[in-house]
């Protein structure tokens, strides 16, 4: 089981430090090495974390520090949400059996796991392409953050140790899938068009509106080109306002 | 996922009660409520496994206590060793996917997990049809007694799902996917207006132009909303325009 340094594991704001530590052995039983932090309750380094890791800190590269989950993604070109409650947004449900199977290798891969009470926004989630389910007894369902890391990462490797039948592969061809950080320039500018054109009339619905609109672009693994593409189209339609 | 009676859990000279209570917690997540717990160091009702079960022991029928491993699997079809160290004994070694692929409803079935840090004794082994290694990161491959109850708690279940091989499935809440004809309909209008708006500038170009931004829309599985939802987006940037 070679380190896998394609894929991420990503808590946002964690609470206790002693989840953080077992989120952190987890990950590395498994092979995974690259862990990131959004907003830390306690802040970082967090000793309960290390006391809690089982020396899993000695062994994985410090984990990096973030103030948003957007900042902590932009690299990445694929991201998972997991959570526990059902949400109101058009996002595909995988387990963590279909996630695995559907990595690639070509894609530096996230797995978002929320705050211990409160769990993602939606606004995070929004970022997200899909949602992970973790099956469990309805009537017991607790899964605190270790047990869910651990069984995600366990997921991961069991795919691919195993010869991964590849999901449905996308060909990108010469292009490349795109990086959240392009895709989200996208997204805003896309915001600021609509929001010129009046799109957003009814100010309460705004913040559903723009969820809805990041679903459909973030659902389907847009690649670099597609994204210029898309620009050339919102290029087109005001600039024909500007040329006339 | 109905409660699990053919399969037991069984606990070996545990000695902190708080792994007793994480082994709980784990198999009542995957529907496992036969525990039954061997000699534990600090005798047993024990209030820290109590504590540290997340509430499991107030739905799991009270564990059953036994001198003996061999008292303990009396009444079993079949049972399984789980340990991380090599034994030299001719035992058929198992992951916990392929022993759960073994799974018969007619045979009542237990897995032994071992004290913590002497796990189980070549004579305890000797009692088991077979060996279950949890495959890990061979330079960090600690997992405590909640770990490894939870990966093979999960991986019996997984197997008894039926629906386990699911691909990704996508809730589209009170709105439908899309039909073709309304796709068809809003890619036709996004044509026009590119048109309009001198989009396919090279003419030679404009046929795999939009291919390809039919790709991006037919790709994603889109809700009859969200294609309403795009109807009002190439509005209210075509309508900026036509406003002024």
């Amino acid at each position: 089981m070679p380190q896998n340094t394609s894929i991420s594991i990503i808590l946002v704001r964690p609470q206790m430090g002693e989840n953080i530590g077992a989120a952190a052995r987890a990950m590395l039983n498994f092979g995974l090495v690259d862990l990131r932090i959004v907003a830390p309750r306690d802040g970082w380094p967090n000793q309960k974390a290390i006391d809690m890791s089982a020396g899993a800190f000695d062994i994985l590269p410090p984990p990096r520090i973030f103030d948003t989950l957007a900042g902590a993604i932009a690299d990445l070109h694929k991201v998972y949400a997991t959570t526990a409650r059902r949400r109101d947004m058009v996002k595909p449900v995988f387990s963590p059996e279909t996630a695995a199977q559907a990595l690639s290798e070509k894609e530096k891969t996230g797995f978002v796991f929320g705050a211990e009470r409160s769990g993602l926004e939606n606004d995070e989630i929004a970022l997200c392409h899909g949602i992970i389910n973790i099956q469990t007894n309805p009537e017991f369902s607790s899964l605190n953050l270790g047990q869910s890391v651990l069984l995600i990462a366990n997921a991961l490797s069991q795919t691919t140790q195993s010869h991964k039948h590849e999901a449905a592969s996308l060909p990108y061809g010469d292009s490349f899938p795109v990086t959240q950080d392009k895709l989200e320039e996208f997204l805003i500018r896309l915001e600021g068009t609509l929001e010129d054109g009046g799109f957003f009339k009814a100010r309460d619905l705004k913040p559903t509106m723009l969820r809805n609109i990041r679903a459909i672009f973030t659902r389907n693994n847009l690649s670099d080109q597609e994204v210029r593409t898309l620009h050339g189209v919102v290029s087109a339609m005001i600039g024909q306002k500007k040329s006339r």
